[in-house]
Parts: structure tokens; C-alpha cells; sequence
């Protein structure tokens, strides 16, 4: 099936470790210290457009993550919320980046059978510092050639990515829990791509059911893709 | 003198364009608002002290500097400071994100020099969105194969590069305004490094005179490296 493949390229997070459940725990508290001035609704709602706002700004990562909370914080309170409040805010994100890494199922056992046939690397966006630390927490770093760490994840970006590899398209397999940012934009360019869900995503990272195609393999466990190579 | 280089990697702040003086800039502007509650040379000095203290949780770059300016304003003024006042913050560093590029002298005539000749790259730290996006406003694009963004600018980070590079160190040279991490890095693992002095060094930047070795060369425009080459 996937006969001319040089390299693999793996997602990240919530691809080879739980990533969006600490978002979501990180909302749920940051929704928790603002109660006093709006709904829960509300305040995830406004902390989602803050986000996406400040999205072409900050990147993706926690660092944008927790100036988001700020600003929403003081807007969401009409800029009553306590100096001391806003300070916890900064121990939520604090607390995100020393999180322990916690690999998911079958991740571990899938690089040790690839390793040798193929160069694998990690393909993934966010923070550039916090990846490499995560990566290192891991313990899997040895299995991988290299990081790409890419500030967006789009057609243009994996070109370049193909470019600084001097590879060909189908050389190319990426693997990811993204439908938006793992697989479509990579079958577009005639790369291959194989798609493991996630439980939790994003809602900046959902498409809509006719972005689907059936020009990528869909698994539940990442050990499922040795047998397609 | 450098007859085996093959890849020629430039520093990017205040080696291509203005950087440091945005700070500076920025830091000015922090203490006048936190004017009420320190003497200004102790919130240069909490401030500094708070980058520094968060350095390994956030990397470089204007996000983390954003959170420590938050971080050290909320701490200045025991809480005080208004709610008003850390919006002011946020948007001091939102504007360092929208600054203009300005390149320095002679950037542009040199990397024409050397295009074709060698292959040219960006190798900085700081954050990957930010480094591009200011690399995509400078113009000078084109002229690079690609970027390299570095969490540290270590010796084991240069090694990696050079892993990535499948290049040795004998084939690649450094250009920089950093002694301590564009020049001495380099110069001891077998590669190597220009120094071009830029006229403001943070001082988490600043080396010592001992530090400081003959095995480099030093120019005061970048102009004048095609000379060595």
C-alpha cells in the first residue's frame, strides 16, 4: 500500500501523548475562578473567540493560551476580576507546562517496530520549547531523527517541510489524530496520511463532513498502522 | 580561510533587523506605567529577575516575555496594580508582535553575494510563529532555504542542526551578534562563527573576558564577511 514511504511523520499531541484533556481541565478551572461574573457557557465561550482572536498573534501553545485567559479574564469581569485571581490564572498554565507526559496506548511498541526502515520524525505545532520538553519527558525521543515544529499546519507548510527533508510527496506519511491538520492538508499535496482519532478536539480543529475524502486510512490505535507498511 | 563551508546559518535579531531595541523600548514602557509603586532601576531590575526565573518554563520570545511583565507587575505592586494598567501590559507586547521589520545595513547586497553559493539559513531561538512571521515581512525570504528555530542556542543544539544539516562541522559557519550563542557555541564543536556586535546586548546574553576567544572573526557590517568567503 504505502510502497515508496522515506519518512514518517507523527502528530504530536493527542497523537503519540494526551494533550486536549489538559486544555479542557485548564477551561473547566479558568470557567471556575471567573464564576462570580458570568455563566460557565458564557466564559468558555468568550475564552474560545479570545483564542481564536489572538490566534494569528500568538501561534498555538500554552503561552497564547494563558495571555488568552488573561485578557478574557479582565474583559469577561468588566476588569474587576482580583489581582490575586489573575495570578492563578498564570499557575494554570504554569502547571500545563510541567505536566507529566502521559504516552498513549501502543505508541512505544509501534516506533520500535518502524525504527531502521524508516526516518521518523515529529511533525506537530505549538510551542516550540514546550514540544522539545515534552518530547524529552517522553522518553521516546530516541526513536525519532528530528522535530518539525511548525507554526501552522497547511499545505503550504508541509511543502515546506517536503522541501527541508528533499523528499517527493509520496515519500512522505504522516500520521495524526487532526483530520484539518494531519490528513486532508497532506492528502491535497499527494502525501499520504493515516488518521487516529482522538477522544477530545479542539473546536478550532473540527471539519465539517463533506472536508472528509476516503483518500486516507482511519485507525483506532496507532499500532494498527504497521500493517499497512 | 573558510574553504569547506557549505551551509552559512544567520542569526536573525538584531543580525538581520532591530530587535533588542523593541525591548528596551518595551521595558521602559513597563516601568512608567509600574511608576507608582518602585523606583524604576528595581523594576528593571524584578523584571529582568522574573525573565530569567522563567526562562527554562517559557523559552524566548515576546510571549513569555508578555507573562513575565504580567507576572512581575502583579508581584511590583503587591497586587495593587490596576486592572486597567496589565491591559496596558498586554498590549506592549502585542505591539512588539505588529512592529515593522527594519533590516540593518547591508543585509540585503550580502545575502545576493552569497546566494547560489552557498546554502543560506535562519538559525535563531525565540518563538517559531513570530521568527517566520518577521522573516516573511523582512523581504529578504527568498534568500533562505529555510529556518532553523532553536529552543537554546547551546552546543548540543548546534550539534542537532548539524545532524539535520547532514553537513559537518567544518562545513558550517555561523554568522551572529551573540558571542555567547552565535559564536563560542560554535567554535567548540569544530565549526565556524563570525561576530557581528550589535550596539544593545541583553544582559542574559553578556559574556565574561575570559569567555572570549581568538578562534572567531569579528566585523562591525555584515558586509564585510563575503571578504572571508
Amino acid at each position: 500500500m504505502y510502497k515508496n514511504i522515506k519518512v514518517i511523520a507523527f502528530d504530536a499531541d493527542d497523537t503519540l501523548w494526551v494533550n486536549e484533556t489538559y486544555f479542557r481541565d485548564a477551561e473547566n478551572e479558568f470557567a471556575k475562578l471567573l464564576s462570580d461574573y458570568e455563566t460557565e457557557n458564557k466564559i468558555h465561550q468568550e475564552l474560545f473567540k479570545k483564542e481564536i482572536a489572538n490566534l494569528k498573534l500568538y501561534g498555538y501553545g500554552v503561552k497564547g493560551f494563558m495571555l488568552s485567559m488573561v485578557e478574557a479574564a479582565l474583559e469577561l469581569s468588566n476588569y474587576k476580576i482580583s489581582q490575586k485571581t489573575l495570578n492563578q490564572i498564570l499557575s494554570i498554565g504554569k502547571d500545563m507546562l510541567e505536566k507529566p507526559i502521559e504516552l498513549l496506548d501502543g505508541v512505544e511498541e509501534t516506533l520500535q517496530k518502524l525504527q531502521g526502515n524508516y526516518k521518523l520524525i515529529v511533525a506537530t505545532k505549538g510551542d516550540l520549547l514546550d514540544q522539545e520538553r515534552k518530547l524529552e519527558k517522553s522518553g521516546i525521543l530516541q526513536y525519532f531523527h528530528h522535530t518539525e515544529v511548525m507554526s501552522e499546519k497547511k499545505e503550504d507548510d508541509y511543502t515546506k517541510v517536503l522541501k527541508r527533508l528533499e523528499i517527493k510527496p509520496e515519500e512522505l506519511l504522516m500520521v495524526g489524530n487532526s483530520l484539518k491538520s494531519d490528513v486532508l492538508p497532506l492528502v491535497n499535496i499527494g502525501a499520504s496520511a493515516i488518521h487516529i482519532p482522538f477522544h477530545t478536539t479542539w473546536a478550532h480543529e473540527e471539519v465539517s463532513e463533506e472536508q472528509k475524502s476516503s483518500d486516507y486510512k482511519t485507525v483506532a490505535n496507532i499500532k494498527e498502522i504497521t500493517s499497512f507498511l
